[in-house]
């Protein structure tokens, strides 16, 4: 909680029109875009950030007065990472988004945290570049929140996720030093690795204030196949398939019955709605591989047993296919009052066995399930639509999602690949890690924060 | 200095096989693979490890005593990161060399770290799937030390290091305890990435007993293109045109004429040796793609002035061109009794002035220089061949060495890229990094192993 003298204090160094103090506009930064049905604190006050220099004043006043600072920039997480558990000061990057340096020759981009991710991915193809990594909010979503979520997409399987593209990192500490870590070059082996230990440690290590971006050749061209399967088992058989016949799709995403439907309905784009599930499978790379690709995949899918098979090259189609996969949350919100949207991730043997679960579990408990899910990598997110204010609902949701974390792990897997664990999935990373490692990112977040500043009550508790 | 009641104490776990105690035996271990002036401590013992069991007993004891452990697979390092500046005990792993688990529908192979990078690779080949780091010497050196010091190799430009093939790590901390880090998911965004922190650690925080690797499809086919340049400059354009016409090539590497001359005269391969410099350029993908990949690659190697253009379709002559690279090392050697080989980086629009710094410094101090390098990530290996023994020489190499990493760090890049620091190059990490950074890599050190036992005096001294 802010004492009136702390926010006097504040007020003397930063713009009147860059905090915002009142009831109203605090409430507004109480939630992300996490589903939580528990009223939350608002923050004691919002600041947006216009410098380095502002952010490490005020992260040395937090730190002096134990208040705590949570980092936000779209505030698109879907994991509470961005909530004010405990009041404190919301920074607001959105107004530091400037990208600050562009090297096609490098292949690098400089950016602070606010730029959003569309900015980036349209300037780098801008000179035939690319930066991959694509969560379905990235028309909107930041940098900054990709980086300390250490966001994936759809296209992980091929390109991998945020950690992958981040070449050195600015960040101001909890006591407000101001640290480089790693240089701008593509490899570097000079000491640890202290900006991937940084990466997806949603806030509570350090304060993101720049990031050198690495970039890669824009594959000169996509095309997509859609696949329909009367058999869940045989999709995921045709993931397979695909693989077995050494094509590596840039994305294979899988939407099952439900889904389908709920897209279809919501966003009509001519989806066969009567099959149990289909792949999304993208494929790209030089346009004289396309369509050696394309043949490949539609043998593969064809000897997965696949009900239907139809290839898009047409560019506008593709966006709209692909507009339509993204739309699957907006979509499912028609259904019931709230959605929650999940993040498991099995090795990919276990895929059926995790995706039939979470059927048989929904349905155990009544819940209205949607499975969507970026399946070369294993990875699902199973929406379940309902009325949070539904006591009875709400209850079966919890059992339903303990019970899916439980098989998750169970199969070799975790209970995020993507959303990161924020504070909706504290109580199970306990499940999720070993103890021991959990001790020891205890132990290295004290020593990077030993006030618990920094986006406290995220990831575990101290 | 280990005493006798220690050597009585550990002999007691240890079959005598596995356990090196006499002079000579200990004096090989005193040595890796970097060429190091001073005469260098033996290890007091050296133990070949059999199981995890074994590793815990003995780091605890090891602990207990303040025994320094040194973990070494091959040796093949080029940092001295294997040395033992005080003594103690070298683990060695060359017996814990099997491949635990192979899925090649999870695309996933689970080892441990004695096993042998081609072997890693072979196995994945069999199945259609492919494991891309390739250090030149992958034919001995193990998967432990690629983790250790976060191995590149040509393929880096495209496929990455290490670092981005290591899914899962099982080690054993300086007291002992086991800790299991990461899942064997492709993707995790469970907590902080702890894997990624002991990645490129060179065995100073953790010892790795055992890895879950990520494996990708294969790529079908693969050509080299060999051009040669009449000026060193027209050849770093000749990078720039390739990557402007969206191919990326597996490799791009560099030998200046030194080299080249060099190497033919070692192994001939029919080398053109009149030309100041070549570019070793190698394309992969579906065989489809093949061509168009090669005619853009020749177009862009024509604007740039290349004297001549010689396209490898033929799988025995490519490996014979690749056998000729990598023999790069071993001709040196015959230039002098000595060669160093280094390894620093740049930005790539500063890749030209580098390798110009690099030939005016060698001339200025009358030494013998060949270039090497992984030119797509400006990465390069300057091979200086001399006599240690000679103290001139010696002095002037010294001196070039430091005025090379001064140039490297002023423009923009580092003092290593993919060998690491070890002891080699401690005296220079505080110029190269950020000394906040320093401050908290020698915290986490302390975090991890208090006693300083594992593998002490490397990358920096506490």
């Amino acid at each position: 909680m802010l004492l009136k003298s702390n926010i006097k204090d504040l007020k003397k160094t930063i713009k009147p029109e860059n905090i915002l103090l009142s009831y109203e506009e605090r409430f507004c930064y109480a939630q992300d875009s996490t589903n939580i049905k528990e009223n939350l604190p608002s923050p004691d006050a919002v600041i947006f950030v216009e410098n380095i220099d502002e952010v490490i004043n005020i992260v040395k006043y937090a730190n002096k007065h134990k208040i705590p600072i949570i980092s936000r920039g779209a505030g698109t997480n879907m994991v509470g990472a961005c909530t004010c558990l405990n009041g404190g000061i919301v920074l607001n990057f959105s107004k530091m988004n400037k990208i600050l340096e562009f090297s096609p020759e490098n292949m690098t981009m400089k950016v602070q945290p606010g730029v959003v991710l569309n900015d980036i991915k349209q300037l780098a193809e801008s000179s035939g570049l690319f930066y991959p990594p694509d969560p379905s909010n990235y028309k909107v979503s930041t940098i900054g929140g990709s980086i300390a979520q250490s966001s994936g997409g759809a296209m992980s399987f091929k390109y991998g996720t945020t950690k992958d593209y981040i070449l050195s990192l600015t960040v101001v500490l909890a006591d407000g030093t101001l640290m480089q870590l790693g240089s701008g070059t593509i490899k570097d082996a000079v000491g640890y690795h202290l900006n991937q230990l940084i990466i997806g440690s949603e806030g509570t290590l350090a304060i993101v204030v720049e990031a050198e971006l690495k970039l890669i050749p824009k594959p000169e061209k996509s095309a997509v196949v859609i696949s329909y399967f009367d058999s869940i088992n045989d999709s995921v058989n045709g993931v397979n398939e695909i693989i077995k016949n050494r094509v590596f799709p840039s994305t294979i995403d899988f939407l099952d019955k439900n889904a389908i439907s709920t897209i279809e309905s919501f966003y009509p784009t001519g989806l066969e709605t009567n099959h149990a599930c289909l792949l999304l499978t993208e494929v790209d790379g030089f346009a004289s591989s396309i369509d050696t690709q394309l043949e490949s995949v539609k043998n593969a899918l064809m000897n997965a047993n696949a009900a239907n098979i139809i290839t898009i090259n047409d560019d506008i189609l593709k966006e709209r296919v692909w507009t339509a996969r993204r739309a699957s949350y907006a979509a499912v919100t028609r259904l019931a009052p709230d959605v929650v949207t999940d993040d498991i991730v099995v090795p990919r043997n276990a895929l059926y066995e995790m995706i039939d679960s979470c059927i048989n579990i929904c349905n155990k408990y009544k819940l209205q399930l949607c499975i969507i899910g970026h399946v070369g990598d294993g990875n699902l997110h199973p929406q379940i639509a309902l009325d949070l204010d539904n006591d009875e609902e709400y209850k079966n949701y919890l059992n339903a999602k303990s019970e899916i974390y439980k098989k998750a792990i169970e199969l070799g897997g975790t209970i995020s690949a993507e959303h990161g664990v924020g504070c909706e999935k504290i109580s199970y990373i306990e499940s999720a890690v070993d103890q021991n490692s959990l001790e020891y990112m205890k132990r290295i977040k004290l020593l990077f924060d030993p006030n618990n500043i920094l986006n406290p009550g995220k990831i575990f508790n101290l």
